[in-house]
């Protein structure tokens, strides 16, 4: 019997957890992405606003994969999937055969139909993202500077964050900080501690899969940094001048877009059933009904937890989903004893507001302040992939806690 | 009598220092740089070779000059001075006037007339060219492992530096070390050890302003690295396809260029007389001829040594001549004694060839090897301009040493 061959596509934390769980299967598998990295999404924000370096969070996928001499990692970009066939297509290689697929493409951001919001609207999703967004940051108050007495200066100075999800929280937090602390004493013609920070959410609450006491805190945390929290206002419309919402116009040249995702277009790729965000509908051991030989994990899977809700689109989910999809072919391949149905374990959800401030919750215990946000920074840290990012990012954190400094204060590209 | 105005013209070692020196002064300093970052450029080359991350080695211009109240930091681009009138013509913000004006603008790379060149073969000055130059490595490989047997292999795992000073020793001798150890067990279908890197130098040794036996020691350890070196031809003819030189035509998609520099166009913005290279001519004061209350400091001033020599290009002059200029126009303005005229003390140079190598020259003592790889290293760490770049890039080295590794082997680009 030929070995199996087992194509993953994306290697976020869904497609790296399985990887890893096939550790030593008897298998050719081949894990494909269109970056050269495994990220930890989680702490992309700090690289947005300065306080981490893209290496601290980012490591070479083929160097994680090093040792695991059964996986071959490829950077490219798929295009479609021939289930008939069982081939992925690509751009930049040759089609990959398979026998299995996984497939673990993760979400985007959406604009609910208004895709020309994107070009003054950065989203938060991939390292690229988070460079240009910290470039846009640092560049206003460049601008600033410069142009002191500028009748643009008011939206030079205006960050509007749309989504109050825990992208948007920790974001709107950390540049309230960055205006009112680090950046505080290094202009001389413009004071960035004036800059209004704007947190727009639709829903009637921040954090809304959290409890409620812990959304309050959150709005008390930000109130008292300085953020302007609008809730329960929908955006209107978003342009180079600025944004519409309610009955409010704002003029800025800095928005961030951290509301709604969808999911990548696997759905599309298998002409399968999906969820309303695009999510393919998985049954319960992650496989694609219909296509008994492909498995979707993480966000781009939309999988039942009973009382018709799904699972939420978080880091935990697409780990467990991915180690569990890994673990079930390598016991096909050596004919043990396949796991049963998936079952995902919640292990508690965590969000930053800010410098010593943060929300947790176990269930079992709910977490708000200083002991949350030194829970958040163990966990965080624990959870990064490697030594050396875990090293690097508690150098910073250390450096960053004591001086409220921000260590990478870089524009890079000229226009 | 009003407070004197002084714009200082770049943030690099000279226009830092100049600042620097100028604490204290009873005077309205501006200093305008492109970046918004002052660059260690002596270990560029470890951001082009994923050993280190922009953050390592550069940090905001303003953080650095925060306490210095004297000063105001603009980011933006000079297009000329009028040295009648006393201004600073710039892209970005109104003229600055100045009483007193220091141009460090420092120097280009020149491809001596083929600027087409240029976009097949890279240079290393800023950050943005470090992180062109390492995408373009990483792709490299990336390229290759996706296909594999394809006929441009070849090309794509050909390695071509122009330019045997120390940034093309450097960086020949850690694109070695990269193919040969760090990317060896990372991929599956092409082998990183096979690569071809050649380093050309148009005159007859590499490191031509060292002792010769440095100069040879550099080529041996170069040789034992694997690296061809070619001295003695200089390159005909670069495009898309490869590189010509005398009578051998290389197919490669990796060039990189470190050869003749050129100074930035200070010469011209005054119609000063200039240098072979365009660097301002300058009297023993570092003021320009013509001009007394313009001065040039670093690789765009040409300072007369004796005996028909100038000062060569090196970050030390910059910073010397940087300081004595603050100095000078502190004393100025305080109605004290000026320094005497400029006088450089030359402290050594250093060039590393790869890791544990390295040559060292300080005249009376000349090292090789570990000794003075260890030499280069505390140098370096020391000459560092701050307490977090120190922490950041010790641990990254250390790191690098132990494992081999790379910290920052990132594709981040999307094209």
């Amino acid at each position: 019997m030929a070995r199996k061959r087992i194509v993953i596509v994306g290697a976020g934390f869904g497609g790296m957890a399985a990887a890893k769980a096939l550790k030593g299967a008897d298998a050719d598998i081949t894990l494909i992405d269109r970056t050269n990295h495994h990220l930890f999404q989680p702490l992309l924000y700090q690289v947005a606003t300065a306080a981490l370096s893209p290496a601290d969070i980012a490591t070479a996928t083929r160097a994680l994969l090093e040792r695991q001499t059964n996986v071959t990692v490829l950077m490219g970009e798929v295009t479609g999937v021939d289930a008939e066939l069982g081939l992925v297509k690509t751009t930049d290689t040759a089609d990959l055969a398979f026998d299995w697929l996984i497939l673990a493409t993760g979400a985007a951001y959406s604009f609910f139909g208004h895709e020309t919001w994107a070009a003054d609207a950065p989203v938060l999703k991939s390292l690229a993202d988070a460079l240009v967004i910290r470039e846009r940051l640092l560049g206003a108050f460049e601008w600033a500077e410069s142009h002191a007495g500028h009748q643009d200066i008011g939206g030079a100075l205006t960050f509007v964050v749309v989504g109050g999800g825990p992208t948007g929280v920790e974001l709107a937090g950390t540049i309230a900080e960055l205006c009112r602390s680090t950046l505080a004493r290094d202009f001389r013609r413009i004071n960035p501690a004036s800059a209004r920070i704007i947190l727009f959410e639709a829903g009637p609450h921040l954090l809304s899969a959290f409890p409620r006491r812990l959304s309050g805190y959150a709005r008390k945390t930000l109130d008292a940094l300085g953020v302007e929290v609008r809730t329960g206002v929908a955006v209107d419309h978003i342009d180079a001048d600025g944004l519409a919402a309610g009955r409010e116009r704002i003029a800025t040249h800095n928005i961030l877009w951290c509301a709604g995702t969808t999911a990548r277009p696997a759905a599309k790729w298998l002409a399968a059933e999906a969820a309303k965000n695009g999510a393919v509908k998985v049954a319960a051991d992650c496989s694609v009904p219909g296509h008994p030989t492909i498995f979707a994990v993480g966000d781009v899977a939309s999988s039942d937890a009973g009382g018709g809700r799904t699972l939420p689109g978080l880091a935990p989910v697409a780990k467990q989903q991915g180690s569990y999809v890994g673990a079930l072919l390598k016991a096909r391949i050596a004919g043990r004893r396949e796991p049963r149905p998936f079952h995902y374990r919640d292990l508690g959800t965590l969000a930053v507001i800010g410098r010593s401030r943060a929300v947790a919750d176990f269930g079992w215990l709910r977490l708000t302040g200083f002991t949350a946000w030194l829970t958040w920074s163990l966990v965080h840290l624990m959870l990064l992939v490697d030594f050396r990012s875990r090293l690097m990012v508690y150098a910073n954190w250390s450096w960053a806690w004591f001086t409220h400094g921000r260590g990478a204060r870089l524009v890079v590209r000229h226009d």
